[in-house]
């Protein structure tokens, strides 16, 4: 029977056996971390092999570069054809960069501010209001980059096949209204890939801001745990073809297909705006660790090569996933208080819980002994209007912790859906 | 005899016989670079067996941080140590970093800028105009950072002990200078260790500007080619004794240790400063490449093993620069010509030619095949005031190379200086 069509005595009963449950929950003792999208040590040691090959100094070089001295700017040559495999774009559209592609976001945003983008009249710190559109549940990392520079975000809704593209359209004739964060395939927390109509709406977009920045974070391009690779639309390709060929910077890294920390990045963008970033990134860098992604395209080889190596990621996943979803068929779903996301990619499933019950989720779970991401994390200023949405993460955790987690959860998502009924 | 007592028949004499020489030197049909401090070859070849070292999961471990994955911001544990020991700082006082000390002093210029710097009353880019001290001859990519936020650069005159400090402690009294470039052991390019007076006047420096930041660039810390190690004062702990606790970022990194690009990188400031740039770096980054910190110290071990490391680099440095020195002093000291500093660490010999000579001598080097570092790179706005500096940088090519290089250099020397005296 759904809860709310309980009657009262029914539910109070329930509240005292479900408090039961948790207070047995609290008794294990745990102490688990299901708050970040952390591959597990399983995953880590897939990689290993990467730092044994026996590379030598012919090995470092490729067109007569040597790759372990300064230089060549925009990443060694066989670690931008690997990311435009990937990516399925051109080579000349590819530059790469060091451990992380949040670090290429926050330069991309941070010289928006001190030197302009291409189009940009004037550097954005001149302006006295940036404002900026956050499909939201999103990543909190993308909203804090927004927050530490004090950008307006603007909560767009996440809907099946991606942000609420008729929101997006009217926000955009605001002048003011300078980018959007895009998580497109398997979007951080939702697990959705946008649809072929949503990303050509965004390429198509028509903003009053000349120097309006699509952030098109392909995190988990390749990134699927549960069946064959997707393939996608070419942002770059349709941003060109509907006359926005400087609109978009499409980022991506290895970070969760070799090490966090240790991988290499990328951003793709057009080759006007290569040129122009080119001449900005100079003045910062020499030149990434060109050895670190000489090591990396060694050890992928190419597009079919990394895909090969997610498969070894998956069967670590998949497992992971399969146990979060299982636990929310079986103890939530007959209740009816809760609805979630079924990933086939990506590191988390977002689950929306009653209204009104996230935050108050989130308290129970930690006094148990388990840690998830903030409630409102995956919303600007960490406000979710509904107090309901939640990101479990269940990557870093051995598969009997997750068992436990899921169990707890499942107890604590209970117990605050009757609280709130009992009221 | 000196050229300039010479009388104009011999002048001529000397000139034809000298043309003569350079169409030689030109016939040679070189083509050489020495315009950067690159490493040679056989310098990199010095830290391959870094690469190769068997390192397990466990090693990559520390104090039960598992340096693979993602978090810990300030870096490895024991990369933090190792820049304590070669810096003779605290390790609460290092901030472990990337590939490049140059990402990191432009991440510093770029947040006082977006965000402003822990004393600021408000971001630099809120202000009319920022103006910054700039020794020179100096390092022409400090100078590129100052051009690219536009800031006003003042020239500071180097000494043999350092900066003009009449000057400098006169500039800092107008709040709008902001800072100043040091490079303050084996300066790039004059090879000029700042006396330990010059240090303790640069740390009781009274600037109006609150947020006044002494870029304190270390880049040559333990880079003697000739002669032990020679022990330097450490500037945070004169800036603390003079009450000058947070004016102060130094900077190093492995780049001309292990690889230019694949090093490792840090900033040392006071503690305050530390948690103040966290707060703002844990926005751009999660950490930088933590394994590759992790393989750094595995490999250089300590502060003695980094010296001792070094030794194997002076042995093939020393003998390109007893070249340069020796070709000056036989071929251009006896006409009085131009002068140079001797280095004894570093990278670059700094050669003053005839007022008026160093585009004449670079172009001509040029016409010959020789790439050297453009005249005037090495002062603010590349305009050297007296168009007589120039950076010979012997360290890339083989010593053979060097050799020519430095036949057909002091050819050019002589050359524009009997063009200046003739015309």
């Amino acid at each position: 029977m759904f809860l709310m069509d309980m009657p009262r005595e029914q539910l109070a009963a329930m509240y005292e056996a479900t408090l039961s449950d948790y207070q047995k929950c609290k008794d294990m003792g745990l102490k688990l971390d299901m708050s970040r999208g952390k591959p597990s040590k399983a995953q880590l040691e897939l990689s290993m092999p990467m730092l044994s090959m026996p590379l030598t100094a012919e090995d470092y070089s490729e067109a007569g570069v040597d790759n372990r001295n300064y230089g060549v700017l925009d990443g060694a040559a066989s670690a931008r054809q690997l990311f435009a495999d990937i990516l399925n774009v051109k080579v000349s559209q590819v530059f790469c960069g060091g451990n992380a592609s949040l670090n290429l976001m926050y330069d991309t945003i941070s010289k928006a501010y001190t030197h302009g983008l291409l189009h940009s009249k004037e550097p954005w710190s001149k302006l006295p209001c940036i404002k900026f559109l956050c499909p939201a549940p999103g990543y909190d990392r993308h909203f804090a980059i927004c927050k530490s520079f004090g950008m307006d975000m603007i909560y767009i809704p996440m809907k099946n096949d991606g942000p609420d593209m008729d929101m997006v359209e009217e926000y955009v004739k605001d002048p003011a209204v300078k980018g959007i964060w895009c998580v497109p395939k398997y979007s951080n927390p939702d697990g959705i890939i946008y649809s072929d109509d949503t990303i050509r709406r965004i390429a198509a977009l028509r903003p009053a801001a000349p120097d309006f920045i699509v952030m098109w974070d392909n995190a988990y391009c390749i990134h699927e745990f549960d069946g064959e690779f997707v393939p996608f639309l070419n942002i770059l390709e349709e941003c060109e073809k509907a006359g926005n060929p400087d609109m978009v910077f499409e980022f991506t890294s290895t970070s969760k297909v070799t090490f966090p920390g240790a991988g290499i990045s990328c951003f793709a963008c057009s080759e006007a705006n290569i040129a122009y970033m080119k001449k900005l990134l100079t003045v910062q860098v020499i030149s990434y660790d060109k050895m670190n992604q000489v090591r990396h395209t060694r050890f992928l080889k190419d597009k079919q090569g990394a895909i090969g190596h997610m498969k070894k990621h998956a069967e670590i996943m998949k497992p992971k996933f399969d146990v979060v979803l299982s636990y929310l068929d079986r103890e939530i779903a007959p209740l009816n208080i809760a609805s979630w996301h079924r990933p086939k990619g990506g590191y988390f499933v977002s689950l929306n819980a009653m209204k009104g019950c996230a935050k108050r989720i989130h308290a129970l779970m930690k006094e148990a002994g388990i840690v998830m991401t903030a409630a409102g994390a995956t919303f600007p200023n960490g406000i979710d209007p509904n107090d309901s949405n939640l990101r479990i993460a269940p990557s870093l955790p051995p598969i009997s912790e997750v068992e436990q987690a899921m169990q707890v959860l499942c107890v604590c998502i209970k117990l605050a859906a009757l609280e709130k009924l009992l009221a």
